[in-house]
């Protein structure tokens, strides 16, 4: 076995927290691509704040990187939606390297965007490598709500809820979700544009595929947290005050053909009590009755981290094309260098 | 397709359970096997509280249902031991019967009852047929368990607590766990024969299993649940004075070759209060950090049930021998008729 070889695409707060995770689990790092130029040309240890340098330079021209480097994959961490990644899915591919993304809408982007997706399958098999999308949502609210569901005789619905900190992920995050606007400006985008919550649909895209059930019709609603008083962003590192956006709630509700309904409603604030803590809580309903399935302690941007590096055997391990987590087992403990788990 | 064909063995609180679980899924019934003369010779449906007649007669000559019913599996609610259980599964397995069974070692018994194991896998590979235990902890306390590991890049502790019904399984669960002896008969029977804790030991053994870790030692202990006041037991249809036994907590502790400890405790006891209700929880700490899990709203008796009915296509799937849940992917969320899951 020798180590998987790894480049970071996108070195912002989660490639730079997913860097030190790789060298943990034996990964090495071969190249690091972004666009800020404030990043680019440094050595990937400095900008991801780590202590030792590590001679890997932060570079801008993917191209270049994936073409040299020699990479069994790219762990990609830059935007939210298949549209806008298409061309940096497009440049690993066409490099035959692997990728592993952490963009919310390639957890299942099937349904949402089926067109990129077709082409983005088509892509990755004529290169013969894969394209897989994950982070907390593939364990904490895929695999883990369908273990549960594996336990009913009969299913009806399905609920779900969980509350993250937008301040765990740097200031893009933060001005996405209008952090520090005004209730006009959110309401505003979400009736011109709509508003689209990648985390939430898709997540509930993939579980039902991942128990079998068929989408039929979907409804979503965006809500404004409103600060109750003034309230510190430190990704924004500002204060957003009483009465502006400090987060939002999305919310989705699936029917299915099959007749069970999906539900999950994520609150994404800033955090600002020490009692604010990420939580997941689903509830499932059927035969032979009830279940309540809860998750607290952790950091949704943390697990995020985790479940993306042990999810690399997986990747490369899997047939090539667009392959959502449906068609994966559930993520594995790997106690020993990753590499020790790729067939090759 | 054609309707799966089960044996109920064994008619007693569980299977009474399982028996029309089995058929809102559209397996049909085609033996009922009990010892108890009470049973004998009466309709299965009368025997398990149902409307109505169901045609299949409770007999007590196991061979005889066996080989002649046409079985594809029969799911075995009797004891708690391989030692106990294995006439029981002998017979079905030389009649060329799959085994599913809810007795609690047979979840994991290759360390426990290492030579009955291996000779029960001989035989079932003989018979080309598949012997398996599960029941809730296959899903609650090992494969849930399991994916929430699997978001963790260094696993140092897992630790679950878990309470369950007493008088939910019959009188005589509820005479095997002492209820309404003294605190003395308890601690006798403890120390003279050992008290062996199989729901637990067994789960932590299977969990190990499914996580890729050895089981090196393990440490167990039972103490006493003492009523503080008379509490009524339904199932043995009397009072359990105040200052007798009403429950015990069976709590087991395994360290790993690869390191990390498992722990697990299990409170069984009568509930008396409208508030008793059943709940597990699993702490998981490692890196990046701890992680609580948390299930409650349910009943351990249904979902034992629910699980059964849902494994039996993984069971007639698999391949010949003892296959422990380690070896099967989560069960499923099956909304047809199992029979259509079945490979044939």
């Amino acid at each position: 076995m020798r180590p998987i070889r790894a480049v970071i695409y996108g070195v912002g707060s989660m490639g730079a927290l997913i860097a030190p995770m790789l060298l943990g689990k034996g990964v090495e790092i071969v190249g690091a691509i972004a666009r800020n130029p404030g990043k680019v040309g440094r050595d990937l240890a400095e900008v991801a704040g780590l202590e030792a340098a590590m001679g890997v330079i932060v570079d801008d021209d993917a191209a270049r990187v994936l073409g040299t480097s020699g990479a069994d994959i790219a762990v990609v961490s830059v935007g939210s939606l298949v549209g806008a990644m298409y061309d940096h899915f497009r440049v690993c591919l066409e490099n035959g390297v692997n990728v592993l993304t952490i963009e919310e809408e390639s957890l299942y982007p099937w349904l949402t965007s089926a067109s990129l997706s077709a082409q983005l399958d088509a892509l990755a098999k004529r290169h013969g490598v894969t394209l897989t999308g994950s982070g907390i949502q593939d364990v904490y609210w895929v695999k883990l709500v369908s273990v549960v569901i594996g336990s009913m005789l009969q299913l009806e619905r399905v609920a779900g809820r969980a509350q993250w900190n937008i301040d765990d992920f740097g200031p893009e995050v933060a001005r996405e979700f209008r952090v520090g606007g005004t209730r006009e400006d959110l309401q505003q985008a979400a009736s011109v544009d709509g508003w689209y919550s990648p985390t939430v649909r898709n997540t509930l895209d993939a579980l039902a595929a991942e128990v079998g059930l068929t989408v039929e019709r979907s409804h979503a609603r965006v809500t404004p947290v409103i600060a109750a008083a003034d309230v510190r962003s430190k990704s924004l590192a500002q204060v957003i005050p009483a009465g502006r956006v400090s987060g939002l709630v999305e919310a989705v509700r699936i029917e299915t053909r099959e007749g069970p309904t999906l539900e999950f409603e994520m609150t994404g604030r800033v955090y600002d009590q020490p009692s604010d803590a990420d939580t997941s809580e689903w509830l499932i309903r059927g035969e032979p009755g009830e279940v309540k399935l809860a998750n607290a302690g952790y950091s949704t941007r943390l697990l995020t981290g985790s479940v993306v590096a042990n999810r690399i055997p997986d990747v490369l391990n899997a047939e090539p094309g667009l392959v959502t987590i449906d068609r994966l087992p559930p993520a594995r403990y790997r106690p020993l260098p990753l590499g020790n788990y790729v067939r090759r």
